[in-house]
């Protein structure tokens, strides 16, 4: 961790104020870690697709990748600001690289070997007094608002959140909107991601994740409101600066994931969008690791040279 | 807060006194902060509706009210008794407001977002332990009385309603009638909404919140009753002295919301029959703050004129 | 509180051996309270009808009753051994009438505005350590037989009853047939309320309150043991004896509801019955309340008379 | 409770030495409590029809039952090892019979009159500490291998046992199947009993009660290991044999149970067979209390006779 | 446990630096006891048939079996690095044979006596606090990946890995993919058991256990993966690489079950296919206590021997 506070960090810390000491050296820590350190800005490192997707659809392209201590390298090397990981990942690791890059841990997970009927939701796959005993910086929770089950993961998360903070923990919540309330096109709409931020905010989410933003206005009610007050949302760029409009006026951190991985060029030119929008940074997985690594270093370092200018 | 006691307050005081000094004195804040201080009447501003229908929906008409810090102010400048909000609103501002007006923290609440099926219940998005470390005066807690999943709604505000009173805090219970219970027409017919605040205040609420009451009986038991015994509703004020007289015979206070934005007209029409019936006073979220803020003030100081009187 | 301890209530209390001093000595206040003292007759009040039937309905033929004061004082001035009420009503005046009657608070209720299915279950809406607080003597609590939710309210009622007697209180168990095991009609044959008796009893109830039994028998494998056994239930009090022996052979304290307001004539009627079979007494609410105050104490006072003699 | 520490009992109690001293002291008591004290062998006095059937089918027959205090009496003068009931039974003369007779606390039961859907379950209606309070010396429970809820019945044991051997208390297992695995005439089939007795003591059971086998083999795939390894179940004695082999090879204590009231030739036969068969003694509750009190001294005499044999 | 570290077992060791001396030293306990001690292979003994199949399918062809004792001796005897079971069975025996074996107790089982609707999950049958009352060294739970009940059994066993390692305790997972996302064929295909090891290691797991995998790709996600990468998945050997690989690239110890009693060829056949894959072991129980005892000791040592070479 370089120590090199800086404005935009000080004005950051800021927004938190009601949090502890604790927290806020957490927070601190996660801005000021690697390349992008002090620039106010975030590129996270999380590899949970062994879980979610299954070992050699995740690691079989890029086969370095089965080992954990593979990501805690890259994320380092790479000069990431955080690495995330579910429990196991976490725990092979952390004492060999202990102090060296934050972590997140995350605490909930789904497989693809079951259909778990209509209702999106997660298992709990690790905790608070777990990411504590292996000097995580943060805790993850992944909430699908939309889902049927949906109170029972804003419950848990509740729970999590208040723990995490009062045992000095960063809190990093996914919001991935999906079930029986939301078209599966609608899903990453404009008002929909805009939506998923708030909600993931009001529940107290220091850094929200959430997918960069269709041009698609999903729900008719909000659509009325878009076009009453022409919010613009033709380019990336303004439908990321609506989202961190729609997270406190930009109060909170809020960054973007890459999805399934993809060419070069187009990524890069999303991240130039999300940039210009006033995007905090991105999550990104997939797009790094299963690339070869002298490959994935030289993506991650032109991703955040874009987020540095 | 400004200190000069009175009479009236003394005497709702008086109605509460199975309840600790901490909680007397977190009640004596409410009635004794802004415009309304001493008179017994209260208004109040609840934006939770980022939450409830989305941002765009709710801020975009005024995008000032995006940012946390503007209701924080809207509340002070408008000298309203105090300003509710869900967690994330409350925590970016508690600090730095701490102390300038009584705050109550909504403890659920519900998202346009999924159908849940057919009962109604919003999801608890806090806890007293967090009101407590954010320095608010009171719990706010939605039920649905009529709705299917009633008893988890009754069974967990008890909860938090006796760990409130354990901390010392004020319990503030939204009553809104719905579900398979009751006709979507009859959710604000008098017997209803008597009910509903009857049900709240035999709950161990403090302060009751209804929608006004409409000119409708619902359930055909009830007529009997109401015809029988000859209870006058036929306006505004005549139904609001019956739900004051049943909560505890104007021995619990009830205050009223506003409900969509409207007129104004329309609007200060409806706070005069409010108070000629004897209500405790509104609490008004979008009819202030998606109006622009002069505007806002102006209707606001209208408002609490109506009641000061 | 008078100080007349009799050899009957001596009696009473011997069958209670097994509870701690606590608990005996608010079974003594409960027995040495009011016009019945030292008796080992009970004549209790009870005013929950406003959460379960709503305020009109249960409170404008005597609007009085719309006040929680005034029941706390219609039991003390007609001499009621005891006043049983939901939360909010006993919190609003304990403090005010600490120690001038024994309270029991109800720990569960339920309201008409739902369905809630099929099977009967009411809402816990209190808790033995605000009944603590309160200072009440007991706590009450209604379970339903023949429920196919029955298992979930004897768990309850068992956590209940253990922190209870820990606490040194009263059991009270209202216990109220109903559900897919039983007809209408046969909520109150007298095999069930025998059995209804019999089933609190042993759940651990310190008092059992059932309705007066109807000469019917609703089971057939019970029908030929009534038959075989010829066991009399010709008459009220015979019906009553019946529910009474089942109730432990008499060692556990047994009263009877009055059920719907009805004629004075035919209430001292079922009270001379219940007299006559043995009961300990009754719980009177919406025969007291809905009438004038004068009337009620009349009433009261003559219902009184009957168990004294 | 007799001092006259025999062989056999050393040699059972060789089979619990990972309980500890208190667990045992109160095995101890069991097994040298009243007329078969040291011989290894108990009879069991339980009264839970109350609960299961109501006290009219339980007690009219022979009505001294209907008082708890006569129950404590036949055991005691019966020369029974334990007497076991429910909560509201034991209670009312635990005091007074405080140490004369070891007593079994029932934790979970179930009565007649609702259906509960399909899936057998007894609600717990007792606990540990209760156990503890009242002086007794174990706890029992019932389970319903076989039952579609038997997950849950498992699951409440497994804690329930945890906290009553922490206790120092005995854990005595009456495993009942029933349910949608197994057809209603299979229920007391010999493979049945014998797996149901496995469970039981694979739960951590120290006495295991089960009801006495028919000749018949419920399960195809056991039928198959029956035939092949020709276990011999031709008479009551052999598949008594059977079950207390499968009862960890008779390192638990395995007792049967009496069933419906029969007449005395029957049943004495049936105690000859498990008595022949190595069974560890009988469990007797209608066809003890539902007869006159001296015919019932006289059976149960004639039953301990044949197990002192 | 004979002292003789290995550089193997160092290593092995290395890859768990995260957990507590507690834990290593029980790992250290595993790996460092009977014949294959140092060698960081495993042959462990399972007896949990009883409670799953009944006790006469899994102990008439070799009735020593019904007896907890002979697996105890069974397992000491043949040199097995540890020997588990169900709580009754561990219980009995735990004293007597006090630190002769390590110990894994199975936490929780399944009966064959009832259909549980559609979703595999068995009961939680025993605990962490007793695994430490009983001198274990391990817990074991298993997992049905595939069911739709998996987000109960991920997140139970997330709070027993959490408690079991604050305790000092190793965690074996018995990963057994089945459930409505799977086919019955399709159970051990060998993109579904590299997914359960995977699982099961992310879950924190120490030791996993897997049925071998068949040639055999279930997922047609999977597939087109397995096909472009062109992962050798011909023989078994190759399998069990895969397996190894996908448990964190050989990381975590992942041993294989034999399943269904079987002929000695085949099964050593199989063993040696594991070996030469670099599986970590076997765990095998109808196998060997099915067998005569003096077959059986030269069945296990037979299967060590290729371990060790």
């Amino acid at each position: 961790m370089q120590e090199r506070m800086t404005g935009r960090v000080k004005e950051i810390l800021s927004w938190y104020e009601a949090d502890s000491p604790g927290t806020r050296a957490n927070l601190y820590r996660l801005l000021m870690t690697g390349t992008l350190a002090g620039t106010g800005k975030l590129v996270i490192l999380p590899v949970d697709q062994g879980f979610e997707h299954g070992p050699a659809r995740s690691f079989a392209k890029n086969p370095a990748g089965y080992d954990p201590e593979y990501h805690f390298q890259l994320a380092i090397e790479a000069g990431c600001n955080a690495y995330a990981a579910p429990l196991g990942f976490i725990e092979t690791c952390a004492a060999r690289y202990a102090g060296q890059i934050p972590l997140i841990l995350k605490l909930n997970n789904s497989d693809s070997l079951s259909k778990l009927g209509g209702a999106p939701i997660s298992a709990v796959t690790a905790s608070v007094k777990e990411a504590v005993r292996l000097g995580c910086s943060a805790i993850g929770y992944t909430i699908y608002p939309g889902s049927d089950a949906r109170n029972a993961q804003y419950e848990a998360l509740r729970a999590l959140t208040e723990e995490a903070k009062a045992h000095g923990l960063v809190v990093v919540v996914w919001s991935y909107p999906r079930g029986t309330g939301i078209s599966k096109e609608g899903e990453t709409a404009v008002d929909i991601a805009a939506y998923a931020a708030q909600i993931a905010c009001q529940l107290g989410a220091h850094i929200v994740k959430v997918k960069p933003p269709k041009m698609m206005v999903e729900h008719p009610e909000a659509k009325k409101v878009y076009e009453e007050q022409k919010i613009p949302i033709g380019t990336l760029a303004e439908r990321v600066r609506h989202v961190v409009q729609s997270s406190f006026n930009g109060k909170r951190i809020v960054i973007f994931s890459g999805g399934e991985a993809k060419g070069t060029e187009q990524l890069l030119e999303e991240i130039k969008g999300i940039k210009e929008g006033g995007g905090f940074g991105s999550i990104m997985g997939r797009n790094a690791f299963q690339r070869p690594k002298a490959e994935a270093l030289k993506l991650l370092a032109d991703v955040m040279k874009i987020y540095a200018t």
